[in-house]
């Protein structure tokens, strides 16, 4: 089987107010940054025109970048749950964006992310920003932390590629 | 301003595993049922390819029926918050494909619906399903229930409509 020699993963850190992104190329064992940044509806917008926000701006990432896979968080219950559903809503935008160019997504659970990049996981935003910007070569720390939590679930769902790959001979 | 002298609603019951639509054109005080139905994505799809057949199915109903408006009901705090992350998913892809194509989208709690159909707020299933059928002078009653809950909720956002239209005189 012919294996591709590099793959580009979108991580998405979905929120109606705030969608951090981070797009990276693999070539093991180089991680190569190729953009970052997050999506802010405009303020004031209604939930509805929000989600088309989103969904039209994952949409254009996917068609500029067609990456091979996209990596988002898994989503737990959370203590305010009309957040929490505000959370569902803006990740189903990057789930169905993804599936209709049919670009497999990979959900990994925030310490899984954290442990990949830090290899704490329970590690601090601070702490996650560093060690992205050491992996990925940055010159500065990637900022918002949402758009950094997005690269770092990209690198999460790279190195469980790798470590896969690795583990699976010859695939 | 010119008044539109008909509209047609889609009423929308989300669900990963069901889904009921239901279509009305509204001529008050006739409404008249153009469709109806549940959406049921194939068993043990996976649930990102479930969103994608419940996207591609809603945007077919709005691309062949032109709803001037879609009615959703609103969600609320469900105990079981997995089963409640799901219809929020499903609720999502109604709401997206609407606002794509730019079609309003009104909410409207469970028992406003019953409301506006039975006028007890706390109707059973079948007594919802026996006054659609009555209201919109069909053979049977409509089945399943996602099917008729949905058909609830157009003729709901009818009511609503026809109600504020009698109140705001001259629109």
């Amino acid at each position: 089987m012919h294996k591709k020699s590099s793959l580009v993963i979108l991580g998405i850190d979905p929120g109606t107010k705030k969608s951090g992104y981070g797009i990276i190329k693999v070539e093991h064992p180089r991680l190569e940054p190729l953009d970052f940044g997050v999506i802010t509806p405009p303020f004031h917008t209604d939930s509805n025109h929000c989600y088309l926000v989103l969904f039209n701006s994952f949409e254009k990432l996917l068609k500029s970048y067609k990456p091979d896979a996209v990596s988002i968080e898994t989503q737990f219950v959370d203590k305010n749950v009309k957040s929490a559903f505000r959370v569902a809503m803006a990740r189903s935008m990057a789930i169905i964006t993804a599936a209709r160019q049919n670009i497999p997504v990979f959900e990994y659970a925030p310490k899984k992310a954290k442990l990949a990049v830090v290899g704490n996981g329970s590690a601090s935003k601070n702490q996650v920003q560093k060690m992205v910007q050491l992996i990925l070569q940055l010159s500065s720390i990637p900022e918002p932390e949402d758009a950094s939590d997005a690269l770092a679930l990209a690198i999460c769902h790279a190195n469980t590629l790798h470590f896969s790959l690795k583990t699976k001979s010859h695939v």
